[in-house]
């Protein structure tokens, strides 16, 4: 690449939920690429798009849209990625991949930029993963504190966006809210709330239970001895993030009535004793992480408060009680950006920044 | 009391949300009970409820309310509890107390029947304290497991319902679903959903932040060290009730909207080791624990299916992967029934079956 050359992005996935937001961070960042071209299935192609103030149209997912381009992101389903970023890398693009297809592959690095940002240089397969939108959430948290205290165990139960399940997600969590608005009887009786939604909406949702007035303790799909794709991915992508492979984790996987931004119950134990003073300094030193926590005042991390900001949001930090060196804390990041995009794109800003050095 | 008289009840706090739930226990278990009379402040006094059939007038709360009660069960606010409590004692009633007035009084037993059930007959101050809602949503699945493996440490998240903040609470949520229905941009960008509630509803709230759309951590008002009092419940109590006084426990709680039904993601260390299917077959085998547990087949607790039922439903339950001798679990529990009335109701029974033994 010559040095004038601004580098090419390509965005595969461009239509989806991520997708959207991916096109109003790199608008928000117009300065880092030189051509970007928006890549989607056949079913999409030819639809036009805007991004950094222009309409682009969005081109088909063949292996020629790579050539030419220096970074692509992939926001798509496992397998299409497991196919597609091999093919992209081999046309001489860094494949920054956000499915699950390659995160716990040896050869591919998993990048938190603000966290292991220098792991992202070593790719022999030309790949680079985005970690899973839970496990970000704490990430930016959870390295400022390892970085000083060492992180050995961690709890985490979560409460997770109907975002998480893409913008099908969303709608239904929307359609749902509608059915039930007006019904004050609703909630206070087994199964009152599924029969209306199911009347009204069918069973054909992304969620395996209703969400509005309620919960679900499941995300992801279920693996080995009861646990979840999704707990696991908590456990595994922040051992390989944090570099600490014997990283003792239990994750409980939540989904709640919530648009958009995960939240996380964390209890954290380190090596070393740890205070809430000294622990809401380092949160507030470290890039990335916005400490809101003055109950008195009112001040704690929301979804709602969070949702649509760059930030990971801390609060509820207290020091555990019976625990030693333990902190318990509250941690609110929007899925769709810190979680998904906005790593992707911080991830490709470093690779951009290496190839025009 | 004489063999063939039935004792005489007296309710107080007859027309709050706990109350009307336990105006339908009672209906449920009408053989119980001679007389029972409701109780209520001045303002809802001369009001007519339906109990076990027939219409009862309301009474004003004064001393002589409580001449010839045995049991008076009250479901009221602590500093009305603390009055109140101590003069039908002293009346002769034996008062059941679901406030958090006296839980923690050496002289007052915490009581779950199938926990510590004997616990009731030692009641030097002649009250009987009833858990806050929190903590009973899991005793019942905690004491089983505890009776056979010992129960050495609990890290637990909280999935809160609105109802836990009596029917304002209830009328709040519903309240801010009505306004936010049909605006499908809510919850994607931060404040829109508390600019549109505030708007139309105000801030008068019993919750600190709006509920729809968003999870709030902070149950109960702060307390020590940045802790809340519900967290802090969690921990004593569960201690008092289990006979563990330096269990050790760190609590989260945080407020989601739903409903009625508290949910818990419950990490639990024992003294020996347990397997999954050894504890499954100690849940099942408990009183008032129902086990839904087949990931597989689509059934898990969620607060809509547990919602208006006695047991306590467990599931998701999986051996920590990291930890010895620790099980994660996601329970379920009704926390207007065995969350406060039904629990008040079985140990007035409990009392009730002592007197006219």
């Amino acid at each position: 690449m010559t040095e004038n050359r601004k580098p090419t992005l390509a965005v595969v996935g461009a239509t989806g939920a991520v997708g959207t937001v991916m096109l109003g961070i790199l608008t928000e960042r117009p300065d880092v690429w030189g051509e970007i071209r928006l890549v989607a299935s056949a079913r999409s192609a030819g639809k036009v798009l805007r991004v950094r103030g222009e309409d682009v149209v969005v081109r088909e997912l063949t292996p020629e849209v790579f050539d030419g381009v220096d970074v692509a992101m992939f926001d798509v389903p496992d397998e299409v990625s497991a196919v597609w970023a091999p093919i992209a890398a081999e046309r001489g693009a860094v494949a920054v991949d956000n499915s699950g297809a390659f995160r716990l592959d040896d050869e591919v690095p998993l990048v938190v930029p603000e966290v292991n940002g220098a792991a992202a240089r070593n790719r022999p397969k030309g790949i680079i993963a985005n970690p899973n939108c839970t496990t970000l959430t704490m990430m930016d948290a959870l390295g400022a504190l390892h970085e000083q205290w060492q992180l050995t165990e961690l709890v985490v139960a979560s409460y997770q966006a109907a975002s998480g399940a893409g913008q099908p997600g969303v709608d239904r969590l929307y359609d749902e809210i509608a059915v039930v608005a007006g019904d004050r009887t609703l909630g206070s009786a087994a199964g009152d709330t599924a029969k209306v939604v199911s009347e009204k909406l069918g069973d054909d949702s992304p969620f395996p239970a209703h969400l509005v007035l309620n919960v679900i303790p499941v995300a992801g799909s279920l693996k080995d001895d009861g646990w979840t794709s999704e707990e696991l991915k908590v456990r595994n992508e922040s051992r390989k993030i944090l570099g600490i492979p014997d990283l003792k984790v239990s994750a409980t996987c939540v989904r709640v009535p919530v648009q958009t931004t995960h939240s996380l119950a964390v209890h954290a134990t380190f090596a070393r004793p740890v205070s809430v003073t000294e622990a809401t300094a380092a949160l507030e030193a470290a890039p990335s992480v916005e400490v809101r926590d003055d109950l008195a005042n009112g001040v704690f991390p929301t979804p709602a408060t969070t949702v649509g900001g760059d930030p990971t949001v801390v609060g509820r930090i207290r020091q555990a009680l019976d625990f030693p060196n333990t902190l318990d804390l509250f941690v609110t990041g929007d899925n769709l950006r810190k979680g998904a995009a906005l790593n992707t794109a911080q991830i490709a800003e470093l690779v951009a920044a290496e190839l025009t050095a």
